[in-house]
């Protein structure tokens, strides 16, 4: 435990970088930009999985796996993928290691040198639809509707812990459509399933929209996006869904025979998030105490801690705790009875605080006469005295309304940080003061996207997709503009 | 679907192969050694997966996620892990790519050398007791129970889809404890945590045991093991776990303060399984018609054929099936009504069987005026005619009967192929020729099973842990013995 955290306000950064190490989440490893995801964090990590893998598989998603590596020739196959892709990456140039003749170790043998070299994946585009051009040969094979769990390797100069390291986990949907319509559809689909997600389990609000030209994913007709909005004013892509038409489906030569027997390219998806989420979900509502989780991905959701002296009155405790436990494990929710000998119960409370848990009991010899809890709820820190046969109903009540009000919290601070400008000097004013999302209208052009980019580091993180019609004219070039779109700094 | 599979008399290596493949579970990439992992094949590993992520949770384990690349200099800390993975591995020595200046394509960017070079991980020991080091410090931090859930690569010059690739999927457990005996019962533990997953889920006979030194994991003290025999009479080695003294926390320096304050080094355990016992599962009850599955891993357990003429005859069958499949559902039976217009009962009779789906029920316009089902269970291919109210007790029944029948009969196999022999002729005759565990007295010497591995391509699969002492001789050098030991020739 030891020192406290580094208080938000002072350096949100630092406070984040603590944060993820001192709630036992993840940590730097040996190796340059790989992290080791501890088990308080994977747990969460886990929670994410099984909900999102359970509305992708009601979707119709299937899963599979596809290798790890992809030869080096695969990549230059679609061209701006390569653009895209091919830069910062893990290649494996050898199969073998020796031992060093002056008995120092082990080298790499140079007689093991690969033909063609082989990249770890930093995306499976590539390699999946090479595959797909096997499994697709008629209309009855499509839709092909398919999702991996994997590791992935981009490799990034600056890591941060969850928000960018070099080894990631990620899921990454691949899906083909005979017609191109079926295949929007379907990325629409995703994007809507991811802020589902989002919203109800991570308690986080998201604005779905379209990214321009040239924040696309390398390879896409369109990439659709969740964006949300940290605490520190900063947005945070969450998830992306991509059109690709048929661009893989060309360079990998897949067609499928129609209804008539007419031979066609294939209509393509792919979409994926990421470990990010975590970083997004510790950023969205943890406070200057610790970690704050909806209780949806807690993997503790109550802790039970005794308040004693002795082991008689520890005994009595466990007597009245023991019952409860049961009980609540019989409703699904997740409870933890800490009746460890080896620390305080202060201590506990530190810890639990720190990392998350929704909602923490205490019981001490006065609840114990009184028959009585004190239950406290970690998004507000409130502390309530509970009649014994109250409890239950308490705990129930709190699973929904923490998961309730940390995202009613999030969703106003989002919505107070959605700025609607007309000029360059409000842009400006506002990007480097309150931060957030600015709202305004834009030419359309990547000349005056790059030059806000270059003088101000904000970015258009997406145009809503709920945006209405409004006739306005671009802060900078003066051009016509339809509809205002969304600049902000971003992680 | 195509041609029938050749038969297992025939050539039993082949049927494999082709079963693989034709039932959509695994098939070979465009990656050297690298498999594909099919959606009905990985349904089938995601069963296993809960299956054995639940015990290992129930045993007090949790998940962590540690990185995918060891640094050179890990792999050469522990000098006989370093002689046992160090030889086949992926190496990374780049991390760049860049456009050839001819146009041709990407290549690897010479300045983008890595200072050390990075494994692919074979295995993660080094890693973890790398990581370990930070994480134990006192008594009160073990023991340290942890499992990761990852692909690792072994580079393999001859591959076979789930028994020998170069990437596979696995878990691998790596706990720490304060005492030798603590990490005695743990690896023991787990062995039988596996044979029990393999006996009741995979329904699958197992005979535990111990490995010669021979046959250990590279820097065990003791490998403890699960052996099955698949039915032609080879044994598969189908999970492993490690005792490994103070091996890596000597070689990693993790050490802890025990009660008195004073240091020592940790002891601890690996344990591991993997898309092998895919391998397993199929070898073991698959027959000349296709992949036999025991209920509990099918992913889909019950199919229904609708056979009809007309769209009226359909709708009227529907009616019926629709209710019975809600029914089945609410049972937490997986069930497929397969109304497909675009393909023929028969083909679909095919299809489930290959698939090796544990219930057939079929329904015809007779059935519809009986008020019948027809019933057939996959692994006798029995068919009977059932009252519609008999039906669901019927699939009831079947899901448990098959479970224990294919279990019955793969042990009826396993049992009628351990042979008690006391001569070295009798031996040769039996692994030559009937095949399966041949028990013989071994002096216990590396000498004499490496005479025999090189003559006759058998190997100590294992000494049971089970065994009885009686004395005995070895067979070759006459040398006393104390118990037998489980011979055979192995995947």
């Amino acid at each position: 435990m030891g020192k406290k955290l580094t208080k938000r306000s002072e350096d949100y950064s630092k406070w984040y970088n603590e944060l993820v190490v001192k709630a036992d989440l993840a940590e730097n490893s040996g190796v340059r930009g790989c992290m080791v995801i501890k088990p308080y964090g994977y747990a969460i990590w886990e929670k994410m999985q099984a909900a999102l893998d359970k509305k992708f598989k009601e979707t119709g998603h299937e899963n599979a796996y596809f290798p790890l590596f992809i030869p080096k020739s695969y990549l230059s196959k679609e061209a701006s993928h390569v653009e895209g892709f091919a830069k910062e990456c893990a290649v494996v140039t050898h199969y073998r290691l020796k031992n060093a003749e002056d008995g120092s170790g082990v080298i790499v043998d140079p007689d093991a040198k690969l033909e063609e070299e082989l990249i770890v994946r930093p995306t499976s585009e590539t390699i999946i639809w090479d595959t797909y051009r096997k499994w697709i040969q008629s209309y009855r094979d499509l839709p092909l509707l398919i999702n991996q769990w994997a590791n992935v390797v981009r490799w990034e100069m600056r890591t941060r812990l969850f928000l960018r390291t070099a080894e990631f986990l990620w899921q990454e949907g691949h899906t083909a459509h005979a017609t191109e319509r079926e295949a929007i559809e379907e990325a629409e689909q995703m994007m809507h399933v991811y802020a589902d997600f989002a919203e109800n389990h991570m308690a986080m609000p998201v604005i779905k929209g379209l990214k321009t030209e040239s924040e696309r994913f390398a390879g896409a007709v369109e990439t659709y996006c969740i964006e949300a909005l940290m605490q520190d004013g900063k947005a945070l892509q969450a998830g992306t869904s991509h059109f690709l038409g048929q661009n893989f489906a060309k360079a990998f030569d897949v067609k499928f025979a129609n209804k008539e027997g007419k031979k066609e390219h294939v209509w393509a998806t792919s979409w994926g998030v990421s470990t990010r989420l975590m970083g997004a979900l510790i950023m969205t509502h943890s406070d200057d105490n610790g970690l704050v989780l909806p209780p949806m991905l807690a993997p503790i959701q109550v802790v039970i801690v005794p308040i004693y002296k002795g082991l008689d009155q520890l005994d009595a405790i466990s007597e009245k705790i023991n019952p409860l436990v049961k009980e609540l494990r019989a409703k699904g929710i997740t409870v933890k009875y800490d009746n460890r000998d080896t620390h305080k119960p202060g201590f506990k409370f530190n810890e639990y605080e720190l990392k998350g848990v929704p909602v923490r009991i205490a019981i001490g010899q006065r609840d114990l006469e009184n028959g009585t809890y004190e239950v406290a709820r970690r998004d507000t820190l409130e502390k309530v005295t509970v009649p014994a046969e109250d409890v239950i109903s308490k705990i129930e009540f709190l699973m929904e309304d923490i998961q309730r009000n940390i995202h009613a919290k999030a969703l106003s601070h989002r919505e107070s940080h959605i700025t609607e400008v007309d000029t360059y000097e409000e842009f400006k004013e506002v990007i480097n003061g309150k931060g957030g999302f600015v709202s305004v209208h834009w030419d359309g052009t990547i000349e005056t996207e790059d030059k806000i980019k270059e003088e101000t580091k904000a970015t258009i993180r997406c145009i809503p997709i709920d945006v209405k019609e409004e006739n306005g004219v671009d802060m900078i070039s003066g051009k016509p503009s339809k509809r205002r779109v969304l600049f902000a700094k971003a992680y």
